[in-house]
């Protein structure tokens, strides 16, 4: 049996990165750019106004209030044909291209209007403006030709309206990852019908497909399998086109464990069974190999918390690497116990919890009560997984352990 | 010209929470449950097996080898027919129900077994069993109309196993809220577009789509309206349906700036115009009653970080509450200034920076070089907004300043 950490680089070091696919960039955000993103213009693309104002001659202005004639109006969105000379203004919107000759906005609220018979004019009501006061040049923020955003950032909805402004209304991203899921068992019913006597819903179906889904994968159901070869045969060769397959159940030592079996047979180089790990155990882990492409094939636990620690620690990190994502694994944080617990096991144990924070974001954690493997109620009540080791050990209230994140953690309070 | 935590308070006495809506559950990931799940089924539903084993009497167990005769073979979705009694024992899988008789399953390993001719035996090679050992009794994880996740929970990918096990395929969740998106300034051209003289492209129409959609929200695009009174109307009124008004441009102090003119005379009760804010002074914000319907109205800078800013801090936590979410307003962490920063501002400043975590979680903040309100491209390579008071002031390495997350945070290195 192998450890937790020979696992997962045994998984990593068979994945590989997919290759790069356009999409809208409204469809890119999650998505890691396989590209970095020039801009094809300046930004701004013209001298442009700062404020509502008047565009002026800065040295106009020099102590005293200075009236000017205002020569024209210049809104955002036109091209400004007069001059601005010294004694006269332009009035100006917040955006509009300045005209020639200004050298300066200023504010609205720093002027009076004064209406006379022949034309309007301003008197300005502040004792200096300097150059370059109120206006932003040409290709301040972004020049272009400009990389903006490099390769391998991952599109956040913030990123969209600078990838807009830069002309990306499409751009070049990782992926995508096609995900198959095979729940298999002659216990399970689909989870729309009600089970019968011995019979359970296929819970691990949904539930891969949902995780695999919220990691930006393309998903396809291939339903339930019962434990029979020829009909588990068929089933897997119809996983074998995506990137990666993951199966539930059949992986134990059961006699209808037939899974292993079946995934050998069909050619799927076994890369390891079985981690030194619980829940989750019971892993399969293999590659097929169909002229250039690949298929990492998942063989999870049927028990569900087991099915989920394995889609943690070894699913996601691949799926992520497939993706194109910098970090892959996990983040593992570390958190003080709230109260004293005794564990037992010959395994290292991720064991359900609900981590908060304290005020200085620390983390403090509360084991689950848990019936294990099979208890998928403490999954519901959890927000975390924490590690303990394999032995027997009494831990303290206050003693630090490692813990696994699943979900948002609360304030404490 | 209000605060920015009153016009928080103002906009969310204003927003109510949707009601509940019916939907598949594996499309219920990131909503708020309108209502507590109860389950269908005691879980597990039978006395069942946790072990690939032998189902016998714990009592026949006691001390040195014991043989005991193997009367069946117990697979999982089966209804066992047979009855264990003292001296004989079923062969059991993983999640099969226990047998009439049996009180324990013994593990695989545990035992040897022993081919007679007449018919098989094991002989158990641990020197006791307990009974209770190896079995999980119905019930244990969940009875039959317990409620497993309470009203508000909002649910995640790990969820959707436990929901689907306790035969919930569907959910009822909070919401969906519909929010529509209108640009506005004659100096927008479509994103796809090349923009001619004097001319930018909407970027933030793109923006508040992909803001609102991570946010789950329906969103309904309404285009670019130039500043044109007529054609605003006909956009507005459009936009009157849903729950959600977003408009970017014209409500600053220009001549063109007919929005809160035009939003006023469509019936939109005004709530405030302008908050003490940098970027993001301009925001417009009013509410739309008609019959029992309502419509959030907001009227957004122009300037993309402004128009960011305000999304982040007064946009987000309405539709939060809209959703049923339990925290509304953003997080607010604290952090460490990496270097000695100049501030200088008439209003309270939110200036994108780079924040990373040091060992122990705590976060250091960079703010970034940044040319105002129109420079998208900071927002592409910040990670957070750190907030400076107004005033002017020289912070030195090492001063606490509070910051908003817009994206992951990467560990320091």
């Amino acid at each position: 049996m192998i450890s937790i950490d020979e696992a997962q680089s045994r998984i990593l070091e068979r994945t590989w990165t997919k290759g790069a696919v356009r999409v809208p960039t409204s469809r890119a955000v999650g998505a890691a750019l396989a590209a970095g993103v020039a801009s094809d213009v300046d930004s701004p693309p013209h001298d442009k106004s700062l404020l509502d104002g008047y565009a002026i001659v800065s040295a106009d202005v020099r102590g005293g209030a200075v009236e000017l004639r205002v020569i024209a109006e210049i809104a955002a969105g036109v091209v400004p044909q007069c001059e601005v000379r010294s004694g006269s203004a332009a009035q100006i919107m917040t955006g509009a291209p300045l005209p020639r000759g200004a050298d300066a906005v200023v504010m609205l609220e720093h002027t009076t209007r004064l209406e006379y018979p022949d034309a309007p004019r301003i008197r300005v009501d502040v004792d200096r403006v300097a150059a370059g006061d109120g206006i932003m040049r040409r290709g301040t923020s972004i020049q272009r030709g400009t990389c903006v955003l490099n390769a391998g950032h991952v599109v956040r909805p913030i990123d969209v309206g600078l990838l807009c402004e830069v002309g990306h209304t499409q751009v070049d991203v990782t992926g995508p990852v096609h995900v198959a899921v095979l729940a298999t068992g002659n216990e399970l019913v689909p989870a729309e019908q009600i089970p019968g006597a011995g019979m359970i819903r296929n819970s691990n179906g949904p539930m891969l497909r949902a995780l695999a889904r919220d990691l930006l994968c393309q998903v396809t159901d291939l339903g339930i399998c019962g434990d029979e070869i020829g009909a588990l045969q068929r089933s897997i060769r119809r996983g074998l086109g995506n990137d990666v397959l993951l199966l539930s159940g059949g992986v134990s030592a059961g006699v209808l464990d037939l899974v292993p079996k079946v995934l050998e047979d069909l050619g799927v180089e076994r890369v390891f069974h079985k981690v030194h790990l619980k829940p989750g155990k019971p892993l399969w882990f293999g590659v097929c190999h169909a002229g250039s492409s690949r298929t990492l094939v998942f063989g999870l636990p049927g028990n569900p918390v087991g099915c989920l620690v394995c889609f943690e620690l070894f699913v996601g990190p691949a799926l992520r690497k497939l993706r194109g994502l910098g970090t892959v694994t996990p983040a593992i944080r570390s958190a003080t116990l709230a109260d004293g617990y005794c564990h037992r096991s010959d395994r290292p144990t991720y064991v359900p919890a609900v981590a908060s924070h304290l005020e200085d974001h620390r983390l403090v954690a509360v084991p689950l009560a848990w019936a294990g493997s099979a208890d998928q109620r403490a999954v519901g009540a959890a927000n975390c997984l924490v590690l303990f080791p394999a032995g027997e050990r009494v831990f303290a209230a206050g003693d630090q352990v490692p813990l696994l994140l699943l979900g948002p953690i609360p304030p404490a309070g």
